[in-house]
């Protein structure tokens, strides 16, 4: 028997069943069913597997797909669950479990959890985490700043997924200056913090900017699938020569999940596709803070996070967006320690220092 | 003064300065503007223009912001749009102006109407396109089908999107056999059939592969930018060795236009971000198909595709999605015929050279 992708879909309004069977065909042959092969049809088309009313005019199908559809590879994975349907209105992606033999081309996060805890000598507590702010800031300002988080015990910095190549601090000097400043830190205070320079750079340079910044001397990289795409973040976190913890940011993907009955759910972007494309650490907007997700929506990509998938690793989750250092103990009740918790704009209100050393203490007497 | 990117985002609910003022802070220096350096906030916050109340409960705010801040460069372009604003429910972009400074960073389509008008040559009429179905065929099955189509008199031939490297038709053995059909087809026609095969393949193969699909004799070359990113898709647009027509395909990009109140407008996906990343033709799904687009927002497309923007060449528009033969009066009529119509399954309902025969001898006969 063959395996299968399963995908369930939630689809809105009294034309369910004529949507799902829609999707059999749209997301597999896009072809009028009756003209293919008997073969065809029978292996290659979806199969709506069940069809159920839930609520409010909401219906879900489960719908499976042979896994040769998705030849093996993530961009065609992606398309098989979420290609031409998003061009279907009140169709959401609830929920995807792919069969072991898909999964086990997938190498997913390199480090993962206990890759990192090993990495900054953290086995139980929280990782410390910030990111360098704002855009504007020339690289020495920004380096700057980095060293003086890094002294503070810090285990990552991050470049603000907006900076780019802007003039202000171009992204070379920027990897030079902050890796450097880090280094210095490091070698001050016998810490371990890993600077993460963003590589939302044009398309056919992350690859090679990816090694020029592990030349450069930073420890980490950041990746934007939701505009790179999420298969050049699987290229990055294989590359046994970069061998780098990779954070993945949710710029664009709300486009996702956002729209409460269309998209795919939190947990499949956040959790499983950031899983499959190999974070290490999966940053995602937080309950309360400047954005739209619920604490429901946060647990769920919690659970996909940790949750067992074949052999990969179970990736960090790092819920951010205005989060201040006064919400780190309710955030580590809720999420437990195997989170990377991210404050950003809030260290600067005040001393940069200060409020760095605060946030450290605050995550390192949490688990004492 | 500095050159502005002007952005149009519509907003639902009684908060509508609320969140225009989250943007501008948000979409550029995501850190509290009062502790941002003085210039920081004149000169890289957003800055609102005019926020005006439209129509039940929606408010249209224009945001500008430096174009500094999108660093020359496509994948930031898109960050400053719709970077993490795509986490904020019940907010569209619905309009996008350029400067002139940044639209001059951008190449644009290399062929676009009148370049693909001299390729086949076609002076005046729409081009004939088809796409290689279903998943599950052969790759010489396809490639029978291929040459039927281009003796035929097609113009475009392209893989069906969700071709890639399944196991009944790997992606190599596919773009030989069918660039060979369709060279010996032209060679028995006179014709200038091109074929282009999908390049949703992974992300650190794509480049390469292009060469390789030109080298086996492809001559044109079909991209997915919802799953790719935009941005790969103008690596091969500008890249003069390959020097081939770039056709854009639809699928994931559903995610940005179809939820009404969330996402960014029709026209500037598939008018000014296909156009700004090359594509030669942008494929979207036409009213009345398989497919949600209302005649407004295709029409918005076509607008967006053809109106003078910068020195960028203008797009074909390739609106599909379950057309028929039957509508290709309508479809020009409606259109015009700088368009390439594109009918896909409906081909094979019957003989596929009659109906082949017929699609070319509709497209033909209406321009005369």
């Amino acid at each position: 028997m063959t395996e299968k992708i399963v995908v369930t879909y939630e689809i809105s309004g009294d034309r369910a069943r004529e949507v799902a069977e829609a999707i059999c065909v749209e997301q597999s042959i896009e072809f009028p069913a009756e003209l293919a092969a008997e073969w065809i049809q029978d292996e290659v088309v979806g199969k709506i597997e069940t069809l159920s009313p839930t609520r409010e005019g909401l219906t879900t199908a489960v719908i499976s797909y042979d896994q040769r559809n998705a030849g093996g590879e993530l961009p065609q994975l992606v398309n098989v669950l979420w290609g031409n349907v998003s061009m279907l209105p009140g169709v959401r992606a609830t929920a995807v479990e792919l069969p072991p033999e898909l999964l086990a081309k997938f190498r997913g996060p390199r480090f993962g959890i206990d890759g990192l805890r090993t990495m900054f000598q953290a086995p139980s507590r929280a990782l410390v985490s910030t990111a360098l702010k704002p855009m504007g800031s020339s690289s020495a300002e920004l380096a700057e700043m980095a060293k003086t988080i890094a002294l503070a015990g810090f285990d990552t910095i991050k470049d603000d997924h907006s900076l780019a190549n802007q003039p202000w601090s171009l992204w070379r000097e920027r990897v030079e200056l902050v890796s450097d400043a880090v280094a210095e830190a490091n070698a001050i205070s016998g810490g371990n913090c890993v600077y993460a320079p963003s590589m939302n750079l044009q398309a056919d340079q992350i690859h090679e900017a990816a090694h020029v910044a592990k030349a450069l001397g930073a420890k980490s990289l950041l990746v934007l699938p939701g505009i790179s795409g999420f298969d050049i973040m699987r290229v990055l976190a294989e590359d046994d020569e970069l061998a780098l913890p990779i954070m993945g940011h949710p710029s664009v993907l709300g486009a996702f999940v956002t729209p409460p009955q269309h998209g795919m759910a939190h947990d499949i972007v956040f959790g499983l596709l950031m899983r499959l494309a190999g974070a290490d650490i999966s940053i995602f907007p937080n309950f309360g803070g400047r954005f739209s997700f619920t604490p429901d929506e946060c647990l769920s990509i919690t659970k996909a996070a940790r949750k067992e998938l074949g052999n990969l690793k179970p990736t960090w989750i790092s819920p951010a967006g205005g989060m201040t250092v006064e919400r780190i103990k309710e955030m580590l009740d809720f999420y437990g320690t195997d989170t990377a918790s991210l404050v950003g704009g809030a260290l600067h209100r005040g001393s940069l220092k200060d409020n760095s050393e605060a946030m450290v203490a605050a995550i390192h007497s949490y688990s004492d």
